[in-house]
């Protein structure tokens, strides 16, 4: 079994100059030059196996793709810019060092796309199962973050992409939308990512801006992967549309038709979510979004 | 089961204001308005069953503290300021909502200690074992950050404490050198907190700063937990000191004799590490740190 030494020297070797960064891996901590008028800001998620992938299944490439991407689409959500990450292995004793390095390599590509140097992390071998995190700096960079309070009556309900059936692979291998979160930051007056699945998603946002919402089932964007799925479990594409979640696209609210942006509902003042059928006749949504578990 | 959400609902009440938090828990992240002077440092630790901690003997209350505190440590070993923190929970699925509590809550207090608002987090249930980490900001503060590198021959090798035995118990239990660490940062040449074993945590500053280093036998400060283990296993109390780690006290170089610190050793010019006798006879001293490994 490799050290978690060797690992690291290894991981040292691989590191490039940012002028973020004064130190990067190798020491207690690594130190950055933060930009003096930027706000900071800061996220973490993990990758669990058998909850987020299948380590049966799925190769330390996609699992670190997925771990980095995840964290990249939180700064899409808010529309900040990614910054620096630190990232942390637990893995199972037989996960050899050319697995790791696999792992770190598909990290690093996910976060080289965005100019997001790794500055840091942890790694340990254990009688468990794998697991992965990464802690996620953004930098406001000139745009005012957008959170998930700020939607208003009245405002619409946007969706970036078509949505459904990620189960499929897209959960593994998306885009993070950084670069649509920063162009739809003049325009949403909240936003989020679509990880839990739009209805759930949904109502993070009414929970937070204190407004209900109401989703026209007819304007749903449903993505091919649904209606295949469909085809496989019987359950209808517009509800796997609604509830399968990981589509990682952007889920926002603005009081205009922003440039991009397919409109799928508005705000309402009073609370509760509904979707309304092409007849106006509307339904009480339940949040049944996806609560990650692959198995 | 409770689930995530409940549990993210519950902290979002227990948070406090803090200057540098613009937004704490609940959106996708945090946002914090960073001090325009200071240097930015970021570090990551976790904490895992069997490793770190034995879920059947110890408490959530115990691991919440430890997790915390062996990144408050990192600061230490920098000489920064606690600024900001980010956690993530595995659990076991039979993890109950008050033990996440309990956990949540020995993690606020150990930063509490030291002015660290958690920010933000992840938690997620698994059929896998528990596994903490926390992500930690550190601010400069004034005081320039200390590294590994920096060690010159002739300097003088110094430690805040005693050393060994800390699996009796402190190593769950210890109180970060935060103070100690400011402090010293006047006088320290490299740095370094004792989480390895000091015959690891030197070779870490050797090869950072491209020396070697003399630990003098006579002098290195034994614990009487070291003295107490001794009786059981056999092993001299200063093997224990020198080899068992997770004292969490500092290990660092220095031109003259600072205001704190045990004189343990000095630099020299060439790589190697060694040990003297108080004949000055020298044995090469092999790193054989404890690799975090509690079962």
């Amino acid at each position: 079994v490799p050290s978690e030494f060797d690992f690291i020297d290894w991981i040292r070797k691989q590191q490039r100059p940012n002028s973020l960064v004064q130190l990067g891996v190798g020491d207690d901590m690594a130190i950055l030059n933060w930009p003096a008028a930027d706000l900071l800001l800061i996220g973490v998620d993990q990758v669990l196996d058998t909850v987020h992938f299948d380590s049966n299944i799925h190769t330390p490439t996609q699992i670190g793709r997925k771990v980095m991407n995840r964290n990249l689409s939180d700064c899409a959500a808010m529309a900040c810019l990614p910054a620096a990450a630190v990232a942390t292995l637990a893995a199972p004793r037989d996960f050899s060092l050319a697995q790791s390095q696999d792992f770190y390599l598909a990290m690093r590509a996910a976060a080289d796309a965005f100019n997001c140097p790794i500055v840091g992390g942890d790694t340990s071998s254990w009688d468990g199962k794998l697991l992965a995190t990464v802690t996620i700096l953004g930098r406001s960079a000139g745009v005012r973050p957008i959170t998930r309070a700020g939607a208003k009556p009245g405002d619409g309900i946007f969706v970036t992409g078509p949505l459904g059936g990620s189960i499929l692979g897209r959960h593994l291998d998306f885009t993070p939308r950084i670069d649509l979160g920063r162009q739809l930051a003049n325009f949403a007056t909240a936003m989020i990512d679509t990880s839990d699945g739009i209805s759930r998603d949904i109502t993070h946002i009414c929970k937070a801006s204190h407004v209900g919402a109401i989703l026209e089932s007819a304007n749903i964007p449903i993505h091919p992967d649904a209606i295949e799925l469909s085809r496989r479990d019987g359950i209808s594409p517009p509800i796997h549309a609604l509830n399968d979640g990981e589509d990682y696209e952007l889920l926002f609210t603005s009081t205009t038709q922003p440039p991009v942006g397919i409109r799928i509902g508005r705000i309402i003042p009073e609370p509760g979510i509904w979707i309304e059928s092409p007849d106006t006749s509307r339904t009480p949504l339940a949040a049944k979004g996806w609560l990650h578990n692959i198995a």
